[in-house]
């Protein structure tokens, strides 16, 4: 299959919404009507849908179920991708909460933290462990995601430690541009980059307000 | 300004990678080398730039303090934009965190929680009220931007009545499609959809792991 990274987002957008019964229980639906929801074009929404090689009717739309399973095939792993998590601070502990309320595919099977205090606690269903203990666990459980969540500081050390006890795959919780071989995917949830846009286009849009220097 | 949404983005981005030295102090910067950081085209670097009217020269580049009060001239708002927080559980304190460390023309001025227990407490320098204070909250003090950190299915009621109480734009960090008047700009920081992409990236690279349905 041949899908890019922008394709695999919107596949994800997609089943979110078709999951959530965005369209009240009906049996089929048209790509304008996914369009409408997500504000992404209909003709993408197509083409999307024909990359992974699931055909609809212009007389019927898109078969809902059968779609929510094509998703599935294409991107969950059968029986769930297990992660680690490093860094228990609050925004770890929220993603442990997260884990274990809403995503029954997607599992966090430990975390380590530096803070002696944490080691050994469980927290939301997930063994808490300290750093010394990753490698070993990474070759037990054969994990290759990791979720870093620790203070910028410590980002990229963190990373480079990941990378190097076998980790093929990073979700980034921080705001440093994490350096890691070209292999290894980085996939970075910033949380002041949201801000930041929210604040500029919510000023944009109310030119009364502008103090733009020109 | 005529920028657009991901424009903006990627001016959030700019900023952020000359601001923490990725070019170890350099006076100058060229479209590349931001480029290489960043896997944007240099030509859309160069694109983004004229659309906020700074111009580089073909032979050393952009200067990087000029280009850092640019943006910070189209992004911020003079003095610092404040925000509300709805909702302190683990991510809503995860974010009241953040912003007290990390970012200081970011501000969360007041924060609530249907939970007595976190009512008049100060989080991170930050006073959390009941819902009840919300409205009078904003008109004391103009807030216009708000974040939504609450259980998935209370989210939409929040958002609705913060829109009612007048709230301009809103970054969104539960998994629900927010529907509000078209005037309302919504940020979604998903963090479900960064999750599942890195395991479907990391598969799709790895295709002796291959188990997808063809």
């Amino acid at each position: 299959m041949d899908a890019s990274e922008k394709t695999i987002e919107r596949l994800c957008l997609y089943r979110r919404l078709l999951v959530k019964g965005a369209f009240s229980g009906a049996k089929n639906v048209f790509s304008h009507d996914i369009s409408k929801e997500l504000g992404i074009s209909a003709a993408q929404v197509r083409r999307d849908l024909m990359t992974i090689g699931f055909a609809g009717s212009s007389k019927t739309g898109y078969d809902v179920d059968g779609l929510v399973a094509k998703i599935g095939a294409v991107l969950d792993t059968p029986g769930g991708e297990p992660f680690v998590l490093f860094g228990v601070g609050d925004l770890g502990r929220a993603i442990l909460h997260f884990f274990s309320a809403h995503q029954p595919k997607l599992r966090i099977t430990a975390a380590f933290d530096i803070d002696p205090e944490k080691a050994n606690r469980v927290l939301h269903g997930c063994r808490c462990h300290l750093p010394e203990a990753l490698e070993e666990t990474l070759r037990a459980t054969g994990v290759r995601l990791a979720i870093v969540a620790v203070p910028a500081e410590a980002a990229q050390a963190v990373a480079d430690r990941l990378v190097a006890a076998g980790i093929r795959g990073i979700v980034n919780f921080t705001p440093v541009v994490l350096r890691v071989p070209p292999e290894i995917m980085v996939e970075t949830v910033d949380i002041a980059v949201a801000m930041e846009k929210i604040v500029c286009m919510t000023r944009l849009r109310e030119p009364i307000q502008e103090e733009v220097a020109s």
